[in-house]
């Protein structure tokens, strides 16, 4: 019986515990939180992630180690990897905290990103809004998630007040970039090299949190879908990574020719939302295809199964009973209390044509919409 | 949050739970066994079903109560009834519980079952095989189950062997049945009175058990399909059901004309082996159309989702490696220890063709059979 141990114990470690035990599977789980969503369904050891002996005994008895969220300390991963095979590799983790060094990480291997600079003091900002110009995002450099620890600059007159915001933490000024849309590629890396892409998924944020995804990105061509495999490949490879990776893009209409460009925006060295689609839209799920990677067994087909439509549940739900009578719907609750601002499910909407995935998905939306008014 | 209670902990409950996560549920199983497949990831109240007392603090806080194998005793679903809902509703139980009951609810239908006749002595077996005729089995009439309190009888003498080894409990004694083949329905009722069937399968049992199931039924035809929906529905109304109901059925070529008729064996009150395709093989898997049904939610669509073959993996299973290398195949393993003729996982194959199934399938067939050998 293999025991897979997840750090972080939110939903995507729930979504990777349901898909793992079909694989026969056992979890456990370390997660400071009391009522985590994964400890309703497998062992949880409550404790956090910066006490070695903790640490060593949460490893006892596992065979693997994997994570569900970016920001567990490298030093905790370090340590767990010099007992357990620890995956994706913690420097993986390290290249992700930090927001100048995985746009660095990017530019090294010759993939655009937006422009952007490190920015320590007043000063450096006052520089870094000169070369890169208006508007321009202020970020934390480290811990930022769903559009928290952001300031969006539209004015030489905000710096004062963006400074007095974040300042403090290191930061990162970085380009407004103009795109036209917003994707993502999650794309898998086993043990023995062999990659797995899934389709391209479109992207919708409001208020810097993830609202809808669509897949296979609708007018997504097969010229679009091989350039975001090759940033993906690339990552995949410089990183030695072994799981699944997620890589938000911006598209972006190139003015002097017909080729659409893209632009890494950041990267999730774990699940990713904008691939829950995949639970019931593509061959293999994400969760299931992370596990198959880390544990070193074959990776699954991540081809699409028809059309595919993700909404976040942020706040609040809608009648369980409402959203399964849509044809094609399918409900994913977390198991969490509702709490403004929150992620507490999603509905994936699934059908054959895009055409037929119109109808339910207003529908979904709809139902959506009224819920967080109510 | 809704907590539901399952009476039993296999790999039907385990699979419901897999299922009923996503909508948010909870579950608590009430099994004897120590380490029971649901047991790993569940709340588990290791007792039986026959004190009072623990029957009652099993349900204490429960908002519904559902069970996963049919030999429940009755008395503890109708205790469990007066505190608690309980679907499906006990007085399925009782009819799924003696094979005699069970051919006579459906005869008082007016569906044709294989002959039958109750034995309760030597004598009565006598007469039973005059009438019924040879081969016939003898069977217990309760708590039969994978081929379990059978016995074979190809010519008269056989009678006193057959005797010795069943006799004692009560008997039946059923004619043998030249089928074509066997099929079974799988059905779900709402609270509402909302039916949906999914389509048939075509099962294939070794030693008694079940080892394939072909999804929907090859050959199968809309007036094959219409029959066996309205055997369901009958049996699904008569019985007041809520939840799902599986039928096996033999399909018998009728010599006097060239519809094929469909004789019912018997029905299971619950989820069902041969129901295990439609995770992947159906918009809706039988488990959480089970949990929809018992909750008063909706039921999902029936459809199939292509073509699907589950295989079961009887006391050993292949290398998890082997089976995942084979495209559109999906392994379920429960958790269980390997012993002899013990339902250990299954396999589905799925694709979008019956040719492409093919490949995959006999492939797969290959790893279980040197499986059961090594």
């Amino acid at each position: 019986m293999t025991t897979v141990g997840i750090l972080g114990g939110g939903q995507l470690g729930r979504m990777l515990a349901l898909a793992g035990y079909p694989l026969g599977l056992r979890f456990r789980f370390l997660e400071p939180a009391a009522d985590a969503p994964a400890g309703h369904m497998a062992e949880h050891t409550r404790a956090g992630y910066d006490d070695p002996a903790t640490l060593d005994a949460f490893a006892a008895g596992l065979d693997l180690i994997s994570y569900e969220f970016e920001n567990v300390p490298v030093a905790a991963a370090r340590q767990l990897a010099a007992r357990v095979p620890v995956y994706p590799p913690p420097q993986a983790l390290e290249a992700a905290q930090d927001r100048v060094a995985e746009k660095s990480f990017f530019q090294s291997l010759g993939i655009a990103t937006p422009p952007f600079a490190a920015v320590g003091t007043p000063a450096e900002l006052d520089a870094a809004l000169v070369r890169i110009g208006l508007p321009a995002v202020l970020k934390t450099r480290r811990l930022g998630y769903d559009g928290k620890g952001q300031f969006v600059l539209r004015a030489r007159e905000d710096a004062a007040a963006a400074w007095a915001t974040l300042g403090g933490s290191p930061l990162i000024l970085e380009g407004f970039v103009r795109f036209a849309r917003e994707l993502s590629i999650v794309a898998a890396r086993g043990r023995d090299g062999a990659i797995a892409c899934y389709p391209l998924a479109e992207n919708y944020h409001r208020d810097g949190i993830l609202r809808l995804s669509l897949a296979p990105a609708p007018g997504g061509t097969p010229a679009l879908q091989a350039a975001a495999e090759r940033i993906a490949t690339q990552a995949l490879e410089a990183l030695d990574y072994v799981g699944v990776l997620a890589i938000e893009l911006f598209q972006v209409e190139e003015p002097a020719s017909a080729a659409p460009a893209l632009l890494v925006n950041e990267m999730a060295p774990r699940v990713h939302n904008s691939g829950h689609w995949t639970i019931e839209g593509a061959e293999t799920s994400q969760f299931e295809q992370h596990l198959r990677a880390v544990l070193g067994l074959p990776l699954g087909s991540a081809a699409a199964r028809g059309h595919a439509a993700m909404v976040n549940l942020i706040g609040a739900w809608p009648d369980p009973a409402a959203v399964l009578a849509v044809p094609g719907a399918h409900l994913h609750l977390y198991g969490k209390a509702p709490r403004a601002g929150r992620k507490l499910g999603h509905i994936t909407v699934r059908a054959d044509s895009p055409a037929a995935l119109e109808a339910p998905l207003q529908a979904i939306l709809a139902l959506v919409a009224a819920s967080e008014q109510g």
